[in-house]
């Protein structure tokens, strides 16, 4: 499913006369994009340097932007060289470069779960079996993921330590400590999905493993898509020396390099602090959001309905009382005018059929208000009415 | 090399005071960029359109770019539906996606030879077996084309016909006609790289094999580096329908979409006709250069020194007299301040060690003039004196 599409039909009237409210996509709310702001710096860099930036550029990336990056790394306790950072076209292009680096057809990969459906897909678009370790409120559990490197010798493993996707949860700080070392005795890299460290809301978050990482076992994966823009196609690698090698050369093999053009006109961007004051100004409203949904569902919700309380990120995790099935119950759901994203997609082995994701990112104070509503009267009702288990293949994985 | 670097050298004031004409990049001359025109458009639809250019993008493309591109390709002979033509990362993404969809390790590539280095280097990274299929003026020899398929089996064959680099010579229809009717009859997929038919130099080049392919048997790669930018890593894919679907999941996988706010400035910069203004001016200006080329290397160079006349492109192929070597000779041809690609890269096996490629897009007719001049001096003289062979391992595949 795209999330145009998605958005669509999240705007689209029904037939009832009532708008579908969407909880599925999990993308930027495109109303708080700063356009103005933004085409000026582009209008302003095409001027000043327009010959060189639309050339073919060097394949690491656009110089100040990879400095200015180093500088704002450091902010979260990520020291890196501006010359160990490699510019990708989005976290995406950082999953496939990783992959096509360090996977062989056939190699084991350990998966935080549940996790990120489009990272799964890419390495197993790269024929890699996925292993998963499955996650508490703290983290991936240490004891299983140490039983997995003992017993599938993976090649890498995968998570999203803040802001993890689709809960919301960060990864508690000693979990991270122990996680790295055993990764480390393993010999296995850790694979961060940074997705977003300064989208939080309440307590400042523990910060990136990499922090943390004092033998270079972690390859970091940054984006501006979350906190700027999904539409540029633009985000970044940090990872310990020999990797980062390979990682440029699979790069400059995949496409030569990313548009020189819009790295300079971000780099402008947070140079002016224009980024900073955007994610103060989307973090404030997001945690609005959050906080709407947090009391609708507190106030709505039967008592056997639970859900995650996101610590960053747009989304939570919902889990419906047993006997009801998140994918089977959405086409119900849609008739009503409320969609979400069933939560086994998220899971390596299709377990999670009880969960679903709910993002609150792209959706009004109101229309979460009006949406919960409706999710917890078909929620309650459904348990009256067997659920439609063959609505199963009308469900697409989440693009974000 | 990176195309900077060469740029830059091409620039650079020297020890002896002249500086370094070369001949090395095949990059568009920046300096006929029409910058100040883009600025505007792109000013334009982020004004116009920014909200939805910078949310993530159906994986397909921008539709009025699509449309614009079947109507464009119609100039050539072309047919295909806007829903058909894929939008990537310029050529070197379609190669990629190309090489993912269609290779597995081991498998064997027929390449025509000489031929674009980083294809080679691309399909290689898959594992692929290159067996090259010589060629002569008038195209790939079909007799060798059929004995490699009969023999390799490759699961593909690559070529230019149009404007092939490094020689810039087009493919002659008839022969076009033939590979294409031993393509079908072996079921083996041609990868056409178009790399452009709007540049071209006299007569109207006999245009994209995919124009007269009846069997869907070739793929199409489109770029605008040639003809507009580099730095937008803007290209294109057409191919028939099984492959057309195969290829789209492989460019979700590889990075979700192309920016689809390039993609609008230049299909806003395509329909008000300033790309088809700017090719016009800029075919003219590398015709001019290459006339120059053309003249000073018949005034200039010994009479067992041969060169191809380039239909299209931005290059030739020189071939040295028999007992010197292009990369051997280089190191003495940047003391003498004249730089170029030695030919053994654009060869599957090496050889090709008494080519060269000159490219005449960044060069004016002055430092044209003069850089023959030196070069043919060179060569005069290298005949007196033996090459340094040790020089080989100075000299990296060349970036375009």
């Amino acid at each position: 499913m795209e999330a145009d599409t998605e958005r669509a039909r999240a705007m689209a009237p029904r037939a009832g006369g009532e708008s579908l409210i969407s909880f599925a996509g999990g993308m930027p709310d495109s109303g708080l994009f700063p356009i103005d702001a933004f085409r000026r710096v582009l209008n302003e860099v095409v001027r000043d340097e327009g010959a060189a930036l639309l050339q073919y550029y060097p394949v690491g990336g656009y110089p100040p932007l990879r400095r200015y990056l180093a500088t704002y790394l450091l902010r979260f306790g990520l020291e890196a060289r501006a010359e160990d950072i490699l510019i990708v076209n989005g976290s995406q292009q950082g999953f496939d470069l990783i992959a096509r680096t360090l996977l062989d057809p056939g190699d084991a990969v350990a998966i935080e779960q549940p996790t990120y459906p489009r990272a799964m897909q890419v390495f197993r678009s790269f024929g890699a079996q996925l292993v998963p370790v499955d996650r508490d409120e703290a983290g991936p559990r240490v004891d299983l993921f140490e039983r997995v490197l003992e017993r599938h010798a993976p090649k890498m493993f995968y998570c999203q330590p803040s802001a993890h996707n689709p809960s919301g949860l960060t990864m508690r700080r000693d979990v991270g400590v122990r996680l790295l070392a055993v990764a480390a005795r393993h010999q296995v890299p850790i694979v961060e999905d940074g997705f977003d460290g300064s989208l939080y809301y309440g307590q400042r978050p523990p910060g990136p493993l990499k922090a943390l990482d004092r033998d270079g076992v972690v390859i970091y994966i940054g984006t501006f898509s979350k906190i700027l823009f999904p539409g540029l196609r633009l985000g970044w690698l940090v990872a310990p020396a020999p990797i980062a090698e390979r990682l440029q050369a699979a790069k400059q093999l995949a496409d030569l390099h990313t548009s020189a053009l819009i790295q300079a006109a971000v780099h402008r961007f947070c140079e002016r602090k224009l980024l900073d004051r955007h994610v103060a100004r989307v973090a404030a409203e997001y945690g609005r959001r959050r906080m709407v949904l947090l009391s609708a569902l507190k106030r709505r919700m039967p008592e056997d309905v639970s859900w995650t309380e996101p610590h960053g990120g747009f989304s939570l995790l919902l889990t419906l009382p047993s006997g009801l099935e998140a994918a089977a119950l959405l086409p119900r759901a849609i008739e009503r005018g409320v969609a979400y994203t069933p939560g086994s997609a998220f899971w390596v082995d299709g377990a999670g059929e009880r969960t679903l994701r709910l993002s609150f990112s792209s959706v009004t104070s109101a229309q979460i208000e009006e949406g919960i509503k409706r999710l917890a009267e078909l929620i309650r009702n459904a348990r009256r009415q067997p659920a439609r288990r063959d609505a199963l293949e009308r469900v697409a994985a989440p693009l974000v």
